[in-house]
């Protein structure tokens, strides 16, 4: 079996021989053809966005996605939400020494095809290799850059009272799939990870989106409580309308999690005035990726900052901003 | 002592915390204050270069830099030796568990003096964190816009045949840094880590450079044999103009290693037509990073691909390309 060895990240000759067979073999275009220490782009617009991320997620695969495709639609969505389109990524690795060479070539065609499905380019990149026992296996990081084209500019801070709040599927379907491999508990869980960017495109050109927020790392919680804050509004979310997989809030209740600090990969929350919210539901459920769509709450005035959770019979509870130490690596 | 925890990398309100407590404190300026997933930039140009680099170092703290101050200036140096005026980065921190607080904070302090020196702005980041034993302390990855602001585009497929080959000082000096400390030897060895845009940036505005690159990872051996390959030329160099200090020297003959392939991360490759090149070394040494720059060789038209050493009694010698085995995680 091949393995990656450190020389591989010295910038030698195994250096060299890992871009040919490997980067330029999976990922080329005229970018990465330059081969020179970056890659010159011509950016048909001045007003830019530039997001970056790193993904440590542990398995390296699991039910509906790989960290090849995470660190793409991750980044692709980053940008996304920031109501940009995104184009370019770069891709920094960090290999541990012992990896085979071929879990690498997968991780790097998954990260080809990803690329190829949300319509970026990988155009830069870098590897390096750390001994054994001082990484897992493969860290990736990408930045991505993307144009905005729509004077509409969504913000964490534009949340309104009386806004609607908007949200494409199914929550913590990530989280789960991702606990679920690792604690060897059988069911049917799979990682919603996709590329936001097309779902979002025609409601953003269409509609005045206040805020946009891909709910990643810690969930809804993390999300809405950072907007409540930013806004400095209070958030109501109606408990009978958040779409919640029945075997993921089974999953939730049987480990003593929060479905609602739970990570999602493929999920955006949108925050928009309420004479659009339905228009703009019916244009999100036509996309595949948003027949699952839901208005789920409501922005108030008051309490600020703050997020709760409203049931049929009137009961509140309070969403915290999670601590969260229960889900390392799971992005 | 304060510790990172995996929460901290979360998402929940520990990882708040490290972002006002840390990153804004240290890095703050308008993007980051933004608070999105990412930065929305004016980019006053079309034509952008982009660039990625993760850092590795061991250790974290050397004479004459750290990995904070390295991950800004590499990424800052390829944006350089691009033609580029490197504007602004992006920060991606992989942090292993148990890593205590004050040495993130240093780093984090090391990288708001090394952006404020080369005069780039660290405008959106991300910070994930993995268990004891599964990292080395601190990675990072930083990402990197720059405008082209000359019509001189200078590449690696464009050395030509009498195009003289300019350094701007002693080669080797980070590499012979870090294996000084780590191996414990003593004796006068110090990091040129340094911001090379001040420097680069009057010479390509003014003189037509055919090749600018930083000779880090794998030294001058591995970029001018990549050089020599994508411009399908021979290049010969003269063994008493290349500076090299006789303490790295001794170092080199000592441990059996090539100067040559020693990584350098304050040095920039310049190769240019024979008629300016003088013109070219003046204006280098009347910079403070370049005052020991010299001319040390010429481009030939054979051996085509071929890097080769010439001494003063016409004894000749090839440069490799490194393998590079012998020097991990140098950057």
């Amino acid at each position: 079996m091949e393995i990656v060895t450190l020389a591989h990240g010295a910038g030698g000759r195994l250096t060299e021989r890992l871009i040919e067979n490997l980067f330029k073999k999976y990922l080329n275009n005229e970018y990465l053809q330059q081969g020179d220490d970056g890659a010159v782009l011509s950016l048909p617009g001045t007003k830019v966005v530039f997001s970056t991320d790193s993904f440590v997620v542990n398995p390296l695969f699991f039910p509906g996605g790989d960290i090849g495709k995470l660190a793409v639609y991750g980044t692709v969505n980053d940008l996304a939400v920031m109501g940009a389109e995104p184009l370019f990524l770069s891709l920094g690795l960090i290999l541990e020494e012992g990896l085979a060479l071929s879990e690498l070539e997968n991780v790097v065609q998954s990260i080809a095809q990803a690329a190829e499905k949300a319509g970026v380019k990988i155009v830069t990149g870098d590897t390096k290799v750390v001994e054994k026992g001082k990484g897992d296996k493969i860290y990736i990081n990408t930045a991505g850059l993307g144009l905005i084209s729509t004077p509409n500019n969504p913000s964490g801070k534009k949340a309104r009272p009386g806004d609607k709040i908007l949200v494409n599927g199914f929550i913590g379907d990530h989280g789960a799939a991702i606990l679920a491999v690792r604690e060897n508990i059988p069911g049917d869980f799979t990682s919603d990870c996709a590329p936001l960017n097309e779902l979002v495109k025609p409601i953003i050109q269409e509609y005045p989106v206040h805020v946009m927020r891909d709910p990643s790392r810690g969930g809804l919680a993390a999300t809405l409580n950072e907007i409540a804050k930013q806004s400095n509004v209070g958030i109501e979310l109606w408990e009978e309308k958040v779409p919640i997989r029945p075997q993921v809030k089974t999953l939730c209740g049987y480990l003593g999690l929060d479905v609602y600090a739970l990570a999602n990969e493929g999920k955006v929350i949108m925050i928009m005035p309420s004479e659009v919210a339905e228009k703009a539901l019916e244009k999100m459920r036509a996309h595949p990726l948003g027949k699952d769509a839901a208005i789920i709450g409501e922005v108030r005035e008051a309490p600020a900052g703050v997020v709760y959770l409203k049931n049929r019979i009137g009961g509140e509870r309070i969403i915290n901003m999670p601590l969260g130490e229960n889900l390392p690596r799971i992005c």
